[in-house]
């Protein structure tokens, strides 16, 4: 089934231990699209400038993504600046120029409608309930946010979260909007918000799903806890968490049925493409991984975190 | 097999945003000699004064762990006093007490000598090696150490270090003496040191064991990550690195054959004793967990980690 993905398309300039790039293709709704793109039909709805090139456009279009929602606007692209120290774990933003992303209204190309995933991604709570809000066949609602709407438009997240199927979040999101420090107290505090389930993210530590009672129609499955690759080497974190959300959320918008083994599933293919994003800057590695690679990762993850499963393995 | 475990036997004060309590059993042999003592016969030693009680030895005698190496010295047993802020993650040492302990010279009972398992809870480095020299008959020697000492003695460290097959140390732990951020680049640094494995502790994230090329006779295998289980209420975090380790080397001295699979399966029972000892205050938990109520954690463990084994999910 086909994703619709609303948020940013970039230009973004990196620094990290392993170098530096500048003005390369990003953006949550980028990462997102390609990532899924490997799974099931992606389309964009996103706005760029007029500086942005052919050349962009053909990273999205080789990867079968249909960008007839990213919309032209007059100015320049959304840009964002952010350098990474040895602790990866924390971006520094050197600068972020929303340019033409300021005024964003989203619209969705009459093309669209027919969408059955529809993923919020990280924009202003109220453009998002917009969106959902004119997107009435979709069977699935995913959403993203950040520190910044949390504390500044709490409301307006507020009336978003109603909206919404799946929530994917990190630890420290998770705190600030429950106010707990317990992660489980505070899954249970956001699905009362009204997300039917919940994906909180904890970047080298994989990540923890929870589910509220609406989500499944069976019994309330556990949390389960979903690995993330140990790597030697991270060049560049931008981008983690929404290759993450599109993994996830395409390989469960591939799947026949919505079942508890599904979403699990899908919460280990969106760390295998998470760990792909991190080994090259930007976009570079998720351009060009292949499906093989993309199995045998899973492959890997299963063996990294299941008791069985272990071909290495001499036989006892 | 028996397990000789060498580390402190203390009393504790400690608060929590759960409560507080005061002149408990604690200490790092504590923990873990009654969270192995599950799996297997458990001898230790260790020094207190002539203020610990018989009601205290009772705890050992009645989860069958041997205390004829617990010496008694005149004078104050180890004292430690600690609280908790609602991040659990952090105790702040109120003080230290180390009375008897300061002068621990651990003597290894003739009795002991046949022990097959070896465990070096946080001691004095010199002292670890020391006890490992004295037991020739060792098949698996099992360490733990922390900042104190990778700081302070980092050269009496290093020759301890060698002595090792396995390491338990948390993330904080490898960083510091590795030198690196990136947890595997550290990793691959502490087992060039000499242990031949290496069990990273994540806390709520889990654990992540790292192999060197000695450690299995077949093939290296990958890193393995088990998980932690995710607990609305932590109510003493005191101990809980101390169990898993108790958990982990007592399933492990109890299987016929030191595999592979053994190992995973160890580090979820490491992870399941941990849990158990979060539970309530100092070893409360720890003294009454139910071996049945082992074996359930262990399957919920499979289940929040493993795709498949959900037997609460409705058939699709």
């Amino acid at each position: 089934m086909s994703i619709l993905v609303v948020g940013s398309v970039a230009y973004d300039d990196i620094a990290s231990p392993s170098g530096s790039v500048k003005n390369i293709l990003g953006g949550a709704a980028t990462y997102f699209a390609l990532a899924a793109s490997y799974f099931t039909e992606v389309r964009v709805v996103a706005v760029v400038g007029d500086d942005f090139g052919s050349e962009q456009e053909t990273v999205f279009r080789q990867h079968g993504v249909d960008i007839r929602g990213i919309e032209r606007a007059k100015g320049k692209t959304f840009r964002w600046g952010g350098s990474y120290s040895d602790n990866l774990n924390e971006a520094k933003t050197n600068y972020t120029d929303l340019n033409v992303f300021e005024t964003f209204q989203p619209r969705i190309p009459q093309e669209y409608q027919d969408t059955e995933f529809l993923f919020l991604a990280n924009i202003q709570p109220t453009l998002q309930a917009n969106v959902r809000r004119k997107m009435n066949g979709v069977r699935l609602t995913g959403c993203d946010t950040m520190n910044y709407w949390i504390k500044g438009t709490p409301k307006e997240l507020g009336e978003t979260l109603k909206l919404v199927d799946v929530l994917l979040i990190n630890d420290g999101e998770v705190r600030m909007l429950s106010g707990e420090h317990n992660t489980v107290r505070g899954a249970e505090k956001v699905l009362a918000m009204g997300p039917k389930s919940l994906v909180v993210k904890h970047g080298e530590f994989g990540a923890t799903a929870f589910f509220g009672d609406r989500f499944f129609t069976g019994p309330v499955p556990n949390p389960f806890r979903a690995p993330a690759l140990p790597l030697a080497e991270v060049v560049d974190p931008t981008g983690a968490g929404d290759s993450f959300a599109g993994g996830f959320y395409g390989y469960l918008a591939a799947q026949p049925l919505m079942t508890p083994a599904a979403y699990r599933r899908a919460l280990f293919y969106g760390g295998v493409m998470g760990s792909f994003a991190v080994e090259r800057f930007g976009t570079e590695r998720l351009q060009e991984v292949r499906k093989a690679e993309i199995e045998d990762r899973f492959r890997l993850f299963k063996e990294i975190s299941h008791l069985e499963e272990h071909p290495g393995d001499k036989p006892a």
